[in-house]
């Protein structure tokens, strides 16, 4: 694959999944949706079927990783250290790009939603009580980027470690079940279901970023939009699902060399 | 493949997929229906498997385009014009066959809804509010045809290209991910699971219509049909959901012969 | 395959499917079930995941016809009449006892549900309305066989007509999708989903039974066995849900013999 | 298969499922999870996707029984018998893993509701009801174990011997429906669906085991763990969970060998 092949890929397809994925949260959350109040099934098969959208258009082009992550246990597993600033940059802009188009596409429900009073004043008279995210940080940055419903370092870390952990040791084995015929379009299928999985399952405390340039990226493009009441982009937060998807891809490439090498 | 087996395969097809994704659609809304109140989760399960239904039926004799948007972007990619009016025909007449049998099997359901003064007298009274589909066009259009949440022709027209040019870029890449072996099952399982995607995802302002055909077959038949107080067809609105998927098509298939061709 | 092959898959096979598919109607509806009120969503996949697991456990013997209405259609394209019996008589036996079963595995939710002064009084003094299945037919037979939501021989007829034309027609039509590899786990598979398909979109008015012996096998057994205030079993729909599927099996057999083959 | 490889593979794999299986009862039962309330749904897909992850993962090293009633079954099948108590080892070793790690990831969330008054009151205050697990066996028993929703050992052997008898009859007949390509990625995805169906159908009495070390690793680290309010461990009724499934897969194989071989 060549340079230009990995970066137009990965941008593409890291804008596919965040258009798709940032979609079911905005779908799920705003005034005038007629998706409103779906329930956690929706978001978790919403950023499943979004992986399987994007793996599935991307592979052809740049293997789609679509993860800072994967692409990092990857080059620890394979080598190839030389594109992984291509990875990654592709990724981050294409995830800018699919924050940009969530905006696009729900743009009067964006409207509507923060100048409802309501829901605006609501949000801001919140306590600062754990149950409510958006008392935490802003009315829609959910619909952007992840935060906790409790405030903990140390647990936030350990939950996105553990989640990218389970996300690429089955990206990793996925080498070993497809008997060389390449990811394909099985391949697409069971990653997208795994990530169901860990949104099901341990996405209750953060929101399971489990990703770097998911939640990077749409924060950035949280920070720059002109929406109105749209509350702070929680920056003291941003650092945790950006280190730990890296820590636990890292720990999942290693322990894969180890048991499966 | 022979016209008459594109013309009967593109019916039949797109038929069916009208008959389940109408279906689904009146299973929800209407009064004594079991699947009353099944919410948004079933509806985009249900769109998603009739396109898993209608594809898996149909290919073995058109090639399953059943979408004059997809019809479009492959005649651009790969050419043969002259086939075009062929598949758009056999779309909106299977379409318009599919709606027709979505009310001979909600038969009775209609008229139970249709005639209970609770529901048609509280959407004519319904004032214009953003929130109310039917209060915008009538108390079962929405099990014809799509509707927007907020009426905006260029945010509506914007949603359902970017709509499109997901689904259409999916099927497109399809030709890549396959080595050869056609659309096949898995094919036709993972097309249907991107429409559940797109419709969990980008569904919620404007219904997701993605498909010209899938859009005004049914509202011809909702028109025609000797429905009580059936409301009207919306028809100022009914050019947005057919210039908008054919322009998302053509762009997928300009943007497939830069990046990916 | 031999005919004691065929008659033992296709009783294990029904058998399983019956278990599988009551057994979700009664979780979802008896007390003391954890998954009770679940809704649509979960009958619908309840019931393809059903066909599934019968599907694939009882292809290796029988070809998994498991449904009267699939072995008449594959009879008239593919001959065979003398193996008819064999395999309605399998599904026949198998149905009654998958129905058993469901009722050994919810014994004691049966009898909590059944003695429960506030349900059965409320079943019983109900007014015969149309939205209420269980007032027109004793509260736990839903959990057995179908019955319609407004009684209406035509309709209800036409509905299962239908709704079994399109699964035997991709039921014929997986013979020409699985280039000559049989049926396998991917046809398995997409034959539930169109299950799933089905029942969202077409089972809300008669609760798609699309299979006699899935209906009649497990009403048999709602006579015999000792519920207490079980109601009646409804005879005088019974044959609705018998007669419907073979037609919408013949028809859809003929429809492929003009259109596919 | 090497005696490190099956224990590392079983350990690894069980460790993941029970992360993911345990960890959506939290995520739906929690105080200050995203997931809470999500339903039976959720937790039925849940598991289902945590056998996928699961399976797909290990099946490179140990082929993935993940289940010692699925060990059972296939040493009663194929011989291997110095192998079991390696598989046996490996499996309750990891899902005792996989509950501590639940408990990490959770571990805020834990802490917020078993201090809360009015949760941890409830569950103390609360009858002996038929209706409610935690009154029965402590708030947050069944994050870690099943339990049964009516109490009747008779009842709830037979639920664990028939889900048990449906999972490993699937898992046999795998080797029939793979035609010598071995579980691969298909074989895992139809397992785990599986999966999904008996919980959806079969789940309702008694939270499906079908699975010792499911049952019993949980179990344990549940008694270990320093959780403040966790309500006893109901070591009554943990043997069901463990002879029920053992049975059911003995039955399975005995019924495979009879029909099947």
């Amino acid at each position: 694959m060549s340079s230009s092949d990995i970066f137009i890929g990965e941008t593409i397809g890291t804008a596919i999944l965040i258009l798709l994925g940032g979609g079911v949260c905005a779908a799920v959350t705003l005034k005038a949706s007629k998706a409103r109040n779906a329930g956690w099934l929706a978001i978790a098969f919403g950023w499943g079927f979004a992986v399987l959208t994007a793996v599935y258009t991307s592979a052809p082009l740049s293997g789609a990783h679509l993860n800072p992550a994967v692409t990092l246990a990857l080059t620890i597993k394979d080598g190839g250290w030389a594109n992984l600033p291509v990875y990654w940059g592709g990724q981050l802009l294409g995830a800018m790009i699919g924050a940009t188009l969530v905006w696009v596409v729900y743009y009067g429900q964006f409207r509507a939603h923060l100048t409802d009073p309501e829901i605006v004043g609501a949000a801001e008279n919140a306590p600062k009580a754990v149950e409510a995210e958006e008392s935490a940080a802003g009315p829609v940055l959910g619909i952007f980027s992840t935060g906790p419903e409790i405030r903990n370092a140390v647990q936030n870390l350990a939950t996105e470690i553990i989640g990218t952990i389970v996300l690429v040791l089955a990206v990793l084995t996925q080498g070993l079940n497809d008997k060389g015929n390449g990811l394909g379009p099985l391949g697409a299928l069971i990653t997208a279901l795994v990530v169901v999985s860990i949104g099901l399952s341990l996405g209750g405390p953060t929101g399971y970023a489990i990703n770097p340039a998911r939640d990077l990226g749409p924060r950035i493009v949280h920070a720059l939009l002109p929406l109105p009441n749209k509350g702070r982009s929680d920056w003291s937060y941003a650092w945790v699902p950006v280190v730990g998807p890296l820590i636990g891809g890292a720990i999942a490439a290693g322990l894969y060399n180890v048991a499966f090498a």
